[in-house]
């Protein structure tokens, strides 16, 4: 039934790819939920069926967890609608609640799947650290009070560049998939307003791999683990030797790639 | 009756005032509601009430409307409580959500008052101009689709720098006061992602001022006013020639000076 359903929508003649950015505060995450429960995908649906004047079912890059922001989210539909594509942002916009933006809209090849079809994904964690919290930046950061110490932060950061088992750091659930991805960036950087931002890029993330990365590394900056132990630790391939996962807020999808 | 609540208030023995800053999106304002509604005064002297055991009322430097921010309000209030003022800030904290912060505590003369010994204030105003809004920064500053002419808005700004009678952009029903203020800088500048900031540095605002102004400096900006209308407008002294008033989500009050 589910795959009939599946070719019943490729059947449609378009596929159409929007790139949406979104304040995930409000939001049970990206996924769709049953009502009550809001996810960013049940708002987006709505809204284009209404455009498109037709039942919508959106393909993501990937989920995101409740409180996790993005910059450059990717999904696409199939619609026999024909609303011209470069009215899509627009029209959608003027629909949409404030938390949510399409940035761009384009027609795909009726392969393309923003699910599968995605090379490599850029995430970014932010992090305020000083002797006060910024209440501003409350929903959109992690905060610690205590200094962070950069240089071997950055240390932990440069060994998981590469092709490596994250084991260590995918959470307990996870479908079950090759462990092995490649990061081709990973470094730390501070921002104005006493904020770190963290940039991470590669190939494929395992559930939460991101959030157990910023968590440990964190410590790390906090001179509760070594940069040594860290390497002992993504060697151990035991979730239970890495640190707590960081807080949803401060993580943002920033880009997919095809 | 009023005035002998004030003296009781007056006799405690001390005179504690407070830097706050506060994210306003989720808040009626600052001053003080009646239930259900809720206002960052009420928040915090319910919780202040309960770190110093005292009933507590607070004086402000000024309101902040709804949806307005603060890195940098001043709150003054008399209690007899007995807390150390360098645990205050970390007391109050732990008891307040995690959008009001205390920044700094301090004991002040028994003649202090955060509102009528206030000197001078900085306002700041934040807006987006781009292609797609970013629902990130949509509750933190104004959207403008539009590019604002930057050298435009500077010089219309330039014209509000001195002592002037600002009637103009005073908003109808504020009390009756001198409508003369002393601005001693007034400017914008280009912020990373796409956000335009602007300062506003004075010895007193009118009600809704700020944002008046910014509305009215906005159009300059998008070539509705020329700079020689905008001189006009402020000589006039008549509220009806400015442009409509800024939305408040975009202000911020940065600082106040004693």
């Amino acid at each position: 039934m589910k795959s009939e359903h599946k070719e019943e929508m490729k059947a449609r003649k378009r596929n159409i790819a929007l790139k949406v950015a979104y304040d995930g505060t409000a939001y049970h995450g990206f996924q769709r939920q049953s009502p009550p429960v809001v996810a960013v995908q049940n708002v987006l649906e709505k809204k284009l069926a209404i455009i498109f004047g037709d039942s919508i079912e959106l393909a993501a890059s990937g989920r995101t967890d409740a409180g996790v922001h993005a910059y450059g989210q990717v999904v696409n539909f199939f619609t026999n609608g024909s609303i011209p594509i470069d009215r899509v942002p627009m029209a959608v916009n003027s629909l949409l609640p404030d938390d949510i933006v399409v940035k761009e809209a384009w027609e795909a090849d009726e392969d393309f799947s923003a699910r599968h079809s995605a090379k490599a994904k850029t995430y970014i964690y932010r992090m305020q650290q000083g002797t006060t919290p910024n209440p501003l930046t409350a929903r959109y950061a992690w905060y610690e009070r205590r200094k962070l110490d950069m240089s071997k932060m950055q240390a932990a950061l440069d060994l998981i560049k590469g092709a490596h088992d994250f084991s260590a750091f995918r959470a307990a659930g996870g479908a079950p998939m090759s462990p092995v991805r490649t990061i081709y960036e990973a470094k730390v950087e501070e921002r104005p307003g006493d904020m770190l931002e963290f940039t991470i890029y590669g190939n494929g993330f395992l559930y939460h791999m991101v959030r157990n990365i910023i968590g440990t590394v964190a410590n790390v900056g906090l001179g509760r683990i070594s940069v040594e132990r860290f390497a002992e630790i993504m060697e151990s391939l035991d979730r239970h030797q890495a640190s707590a996962t960081a807080p949803a807020c401060g993580l943002y999808l920033y880009s997919v790639e095809y």
